[in-house]
């Protein structure tokens, strides 16, 4: 193992001269390598401070993570004029995005403190039948990293959702800051640093890597010391993180949400009474904060005919109200301008609408193409998601065309059915399929708004993430960061509060296959 | 992926003429290798039966599941006979497992009724914020394969609880079936076939694959259409499982429990006071079963000293009390008695107890060695599994030493701590410690016999099992073939049973953030 790491020592000092992330060059913000025996440095305290966390309570946790809401919320002007300065996202936006952040912490608390992420299981003792007393309850899995994204600056990097969950769970969580706002990560780590010291808890609780080499990220997930990574971004971001925690000595699992193409299936009833309102709809939600939210509905996907040709007019017209917007870095924008044109320059492909306003430095500008279901189905460069106010409209030539791209469709965080109730009653067999393919399924509406709430999935069958078995966002986020452990015969003095006879902490537990949540009475022995 | 899995035919082509199982050659069953044909479209099968499974409530999934228990129940002495001839287990051990494996059924299919793994949660709209309607529950996560271990030929084969977890998560499960008892197999598998039959279920919901090459394995693992892999056995063949499945295009979660060790610690009070006691508890747990179980005990640490002397002298007699006896399959007991030897080779290791009687057969014969701290952390041999009636006892210098062996440790399914509460009070560090290492700790006790309860946690970290988050015993098995799925927006007329409106299932649900077990009252809109 200790030759393995040394190995990555190596790599990175040459990854430092070479790999570099496309930094937004207006911050001339020079951005800290960490250097690996400082990122040692904060693994091993962050390991300390997982034999304190691991061991507090529900409660504390919550006590903990409302006082980072509270610092995160009194952070002044300077936090927004900083993000907006690093991003270019509108002060407004931005506004949002922290009062969501805020939210998600006090959120995330309340749901902790219900011990709802705990599962207690208590099988009481029958000693007549040789049965045990076993307990059962989830820790924390160990100390996490974290990577923050781009787009979300305040709601999903280095105090997003990701962060809350993790300690949440009683997990210490080692941030690696995302380059493009390194000022407004910064602001954030010392927010809840703040909060670390002020409870007296071991600085290892929280850990802020700063770097724009690629490697420093594989060094991070490669560490024996790490149990899991969190990570939203790009498809080859992700799946480099993932391949390289799986073929860990001790494998870890990865949580990447990689991006998605999100289709709308607009059936036909639907289409031929709403066409103008759907275009509409479709156009503010593809061009939204220049398109650069993950569940941006890049495809959408409907039967040939004059209804689709009505919706397609409304395109044209509205895409001219589409103001060209700064997008969040150079990096983002010239992917963004790349993809595209590749994209509407596959053959069997028409560029449909497109804004006829001059564009001036990262001004990513909206377009539109069409491309037929046979082509769509057989040309994979389609399939592929841009980052960006971009859509693909899918013309179909029969009902059965759409079901063959339901089927063709890789896994997606979500996907739309806009129809009526008549249709969704005539295509019971599509919404079954389209069922396997995506974390959310939405009748009408757009997808873009990912509300955190309980009934949020925000993550779907791979390549959309590395494991649709969880989500990112809501407070169900905490089921990633835990693993359960069962305690047989202990008696009540060794066991955590919420494994405890008298159920100090007043929770929910699962007695005798049960659900209880009052004090066990038990005979004394 | 057409052209992988013409690969792979032809490898399983060319292996089925090498790489072979070891077989109990006492029977001379002819094992049928299933044809890759056959294999195809056994999983197209599945693939269309789990569009009529996800869509069963629990409660018809639960009806199915009595009454394969039912069906199990019914099975006459043919099948204890045929277990007894093709694994060499006692006929009462099996009459047990049969009852266990019942009971696995009816228990599970219970906990499913209960709604408990549908985790349902609604969060209801508010139209003046925008807020829409979401719901979110578990569903199946696709058709799985399961691989039969050799050891439990019901309890964790055919149909065991892999299977059962699988049903009940509402997933089609194709069965490879372990060759070391093929016509056991083939009679479970007609159990379960008899009830898909009668329930006029799709046929696919439940196949039988044969064969001894490894090839079929890896060939199902990495079938495009298969979404999870549940296996029971040794190190090498989990986790060549969980690398193929990682490396598909489309990776899924693979479910491998590998065995483990499982070190006692043996402190010092409770050893000075118990040390006879505690060596005839050890030497039965150890020997149980001819050692054949994933948590048979195989380290037992302590302090260097007089107490220990006492506790390895009545090892020395105890052992002779131990009858040998045939072991599941020649490969098993050859591997038992290399791996035996191998370590009994080692240097620094002393041979302190062994069975005088002679042996004859497959008789697997018990022995226990002696070694110190240093050596057992510095030689890697002394920490592998040896799958039988072997153990070994490390003498530690001083605390500190069982400490730095704690520290040590790699993933155990259990670690069992012998203390007295002044001894637990003394060594929380090291407990601390020790609950990073295993999925279950025990205070005093063996840890041979595995409860199946809702407090079981059958499943450690690495390389215990492949994902510690998860376990393979008790209901909560359950969890690891579901994947949550969210509808916004959906007009309740489509929304399955677990999260209409009127609560028909009657179940718990998380409305709003609060537990709610009543049908929802919604103003009309």
């Amino acid at each position: 193992m200790e030759r393995k790491q040394k190995k990555f020592k190596r790599s990175l000092k040459k990854a430092e001269l070479s790999v570099r992330y496309s930094i937004n060059n207006r911050n001339m913000t020079m951005i800290e390598e960490t250097s690996t025996e400082n990122i040692d440095r904060r693994i091993q305290l962050a390991v300390e401070a997982f034999q304190f966390l691991k061991n507090t309570t529900i409660n504390e946790r919550a006590e903990f993570m409302n006082a980072v809401a509270d610092q995160i919320e009194a952070l002044g002007e300077e936090l927004l004029t900083t993000a907006h300065a690093e991003t270019s996202l509108p002060l407004a936006r931005l506004t949002g995005e922290k009062a969501r952040t805020v939210g998600q912490w006090r959120m995330y608390a309340k749901a902790v403190a219900t011990g709802i992420y705990t599962e207690p299981r208590i099988d009481l003792p029958q000693p007549e039948k040789q049965k045990a007393d076993l307990r059962k309850y989830n820790v924390g899995i160990g100390p996490v990293v974290i990577f923050g994204a781009s787009n979300f600056p305040f709601a999903f990097s280095t105090a997003g959702g990701d962060t809350a969950s993790a300690i949440g769970a009683g997990c210490p969580v080692i941030i690696k800051a995302h380059p493009a706002h390194p000022k407004t990560s910064q602001i954030m780590a010392d927010a809840i640093t703040t909060v670390v010291t002020a409870f007296g808890w071991p600085e290892g609780i929280f850990s802020h890597i700063t770097g724009t080499s690629y490697v420093i990220g594989a060094y991070l997930t490669q560490h024996t010391d790490i149990r899991a990574v969190a990570f939203t971004g790009s498809f080859n971001g992700g799946k480099a993180l993932f391949d390289i925690a799986n073929r860990r000595e001790n494998p870890i699992p990865v949580f990447a949400e990689m991006g998605s193409i999100n289709p709308v299936f607009a059936l036909q009833r639907l289409l031929e009474t709403k066409a103008e309102t759907l275009a509409k709809e479709y156009i503010t939600s593809l061009t939204l904060g220049v398109g650069q939210f993950c569940t941006n509905p890049g495809v959408f996907i409907a039967l040939k005919g004059k209804s689709l040709d009505r919706f397609i007019n409304v395109l044209k017209d509205e895409i001219q109200n589409v103001a060209p917007a700064n997008m969040l870095h150079k990096g983002i924008f010239e992917n963004f301008e790349k993809q595209k044109n590749v994209a509407t320059e596959q053959s069997d492909v028409e560029l449909i609408a497109e804004v006829n306003t001059e564009t001036e430095g990262w001004q990513g500008s909206a377009s539109i193409i069409k491309t037929n279901a046979q082509n769509f189905i057989n040309n994979p460069v389609l399939s592929e998601e841009v980052f960006g106010p971009f859509g693909i409209v899918v013309e179909c030539e029969t009902p059965e065309e759409i079901t063959k791209i339901a089927q063709h469709l890789k896994g997606q965080l979500t996907i739309t059915v806009a129809a009526t109730d008549e249709d969704a009653r005539d295509n019971s067999k599509l919404i079954n399929i389209l069922k396997d393919k995506c974390g959310r399924l939405l009748f009408n509406g757009m997808p873009t708004g990912v509300e955190v709430v309980y009934a949020m999935q925000h993550g779907g069958p791979f390549p959309s993430t590395t494991d649709s078995r969880f989500t990112s966002v809501g407070p169900d986020a905490v089921k990633r960061f835990v693993r359960p452990i069962s305690f047989q015969n202990w008696p009540d003095e060794f066991l955590p509060e919420e494994l405890k006879n008298d159920n100090p902490l007043q929770i929910d537990r699962i007695v005798d296959g049960k659900m209880n949540s009052g004090s066990l009475k038990l005979q004394t022995t």
